[in-house]
Order: structure tokens, then sequence, then C-alpha cells
């Protein structure tokens, strides 16, 4: 449209590209950044270019780092002989935060999905074998999403590490999450609940 | 927190300041974009950078514009006796996709709010009271929101250009909108539609 300045009309297109984002959201994002000082918007500018910049794959256990070798991974208060293993970088943050878990992790930065095309080789399944096959580790904590994606993924994983002897291999556990509702609970998540019961 | 590089923090630190934009959706928004080609994400940073470069306020009706009279003002196929004074350039931007509204806008860049401690003075009053001075304006259509905000500024802006002779003072009609349920509508909004009914 000839009523917009370029400038704007790329930024709503950026934005709009966004998950989530709508072009009405795109428009009300972008002039809300039109209305904050310039040097704001050059920052904002400035950290979403320089983003991917220097990023790489920690040799350890593939999460996004400026070292070769992630601060997680160098940490020598964690225990590296468990293994955490994540499907995405945000699955890590997650753990991270809730201060619980101190061993390292493996991200897999994906499931198998064949309707989007992903397959193990996409994923750092290989890398995660080759890891364990070194040896140390005692235990590895299968940590993803319980979906469809995430259990066959889990069943691809457990193939491969299975065979490999001494390592205890656990998952998460499923159920009521904290602060849930029964009554809103769906009723798969009812059936992991009752199965994965707890003696007091 | 240490486990997550500054470029991805700074940025998750950005988009988490956007209105309607939470800490998990700036993650999320963040990640998905370190997935995304460099060179898109980049150029996203390059455009968000310079998107007040060169920005300037239409001398005329106060439009962001890259010239010192923008594109509709400067439209000689619109009528420029007419002017439809607007809140914000948003609000230009849907009228001019409605395509019904061929004359010349007023931009005020806001409403009064005692609230947010925005006066006439930081609005462009000044600057429209002063157009309509320099004469050969026949209507101005006040088309401000609906709100207790615009309403007041509305009124504020009466005060001054109602005692200039000649110009027809219109705001743009309250009702039901189209698509809009009557049952769902509020008491505020049927009052008015019936204020305004229209004879066949």
């Amino acid at each position: 449209m000839s009523a917009i300045p370029k400038n704007i009309e790329k930024t709503i297109e950026e934005f709009s590209k966004l998950p989530g984002i709508g072009q009405k959201s795109a428009e009300r994002l972008t002039f809300y950044l039109l209305r904050k000082k310039t040097e704001d918007v050059e920052r904002f500018g400035h950290v979403l270019k320089g983003l991917k910049e220097g990023l790489v794959y920690c040799q350890n256990c593939q999460n996004l780092s400026t070292k070769e070798t992630c601060e997680i991974c160098e940490d020598l208060n964690r225990d590296s002989s468990v293994i955490c293993v994540v499907e995405e970088m945000l699955d890590l943050l997650a753990l991270e935060k809730a201060n619980e878990y101190k061993g390292h992790y493996h991200v897999l930065h994906g499931v198998i999905s064949p309707i989007e095309g992903v397959g193990p080789d996409e994923l750092k399944i290989a890398e995660l074998v080759e890891r364990v096959k070194k040896g140390g580790i005692t235990e590895i904590i299968l940590a993803l999403n319980p979906s469809i994606e995430g259990e066959a993924t889990s069943a691809y994983i457990l193939r491969y590490i299975k065979p490999l002897e001494n390592i205890k291999i656990t998952r998460i556990a499923r159920g009521i999450p904290i602060g849930g509702d029964l009554e809103y609970a769906d009723r798969q998540t009812l059936k992991r609940a009752f199965e994965g019961r707890v003696e007091y």
C-alpha cells in the first residue's frame, strides 16, 4: 500500500512471519515500536541481527552455545554420568528453571516426525549413541514430550541404548500436573496417572 | 541464566518487552528464529534496526512518511477539502484498506488521557487547527475511537474548530458492526445504534 513507508511495511511483514502473530498483531507490534525511542528500536534490531552469531552446538550435549563445550557441560558441580535427553533447548531451559536436575543434557533438536519429513538422521541421535558408547554414563533420563512423536523418538533411541550394559534408562513421570485439576485432565493423562501411582 | 548464550537471552528480553508477549512467548519466538536460516534472521534484524530511519511526520497531515509531504497528501486524485481526523496511523491504514474514503487525513498520534499523562499539547491538535484556519477545508470528519478518551478528544477538538465558519463537522457512525450479533452487542452500542437509526 502506498500510504505506508517501506520500512514500516517490511517490519510488519517480518513480524507476521512469526508463529502466532497475524497481520493485525504484526501491525500493532510495529506501531508500538514506532512510538518507542529510536535507540530502543535500533538495539532490538541489532540484538536480533546478531542472534545466531557465533552460536555452535556444544560438542558434548548439542546445546546451543558460544563455546565448543557449553557452560552446563563445563560445570564441574554437575554430574556428568547422568544424561537427560530433551527435544529442544527450550525444554532444557524449563528444566534448568525448575532447578531440580543437576546432571548433563543431550538436546535432540526435534523429534522424529514422518509427516514433517524429520527422520532420525536430522536429529542428534547418532551423537547421543556415540556419547554413551564412550562410557562413563550411569543413567539416561528420557525427557521427551508425551506426544506421539516424542514416544516414537524415545522408542527409537531405546533400541540403540538398551543393549548397552550397566546403564539405567528412565523417563520422567507422567501424571496430573501440580496445580492441575483432575476434572479437566484428559483421559490419557488420567490413565497414565493411575498406571504410575505411588505407594505411600 | 548461565545455560543460555547472551545473544539468545537478549533476544528473549527484547521480545518480552513487546505488548502482549510474555516470557514464554518471547522464548518461543526466539527459538523459532534460531531454527530459521541465518540470513532470514539477519534480514529481520536489519529491517527492524532501520524501522524509524528517515521517517518524518508529513507536514500536512502528520502521518509518518519518508517525505515532507506524504503520498496521500500528494495524491491529486484525493479531495483535499475533506479531513478525516484519526488517533493513530493504524486507524488510517484500516480506513485505507476499507477503500471508501478518498479525502485527506490528520493523525493526532494519541488521545487526551490524563491517566497516562497525555494532554492536548502532546497531540497534533494545534497542527490540525492551524491547518483548518489556513482555509480550503469544507468538511472535518472525526473518526476517533468511541472510547472515553476518544470522546473527550473529539470534544476538545470541537471547541476549536466549531467556531470556524462554513465547515461541516461530522463523526463516523456508531452502531452494530457488520457481521456482528445484536445478542452480543453491549448496552452502549445498542443505545447508540438506536439513537442513530436511519429512515428507509
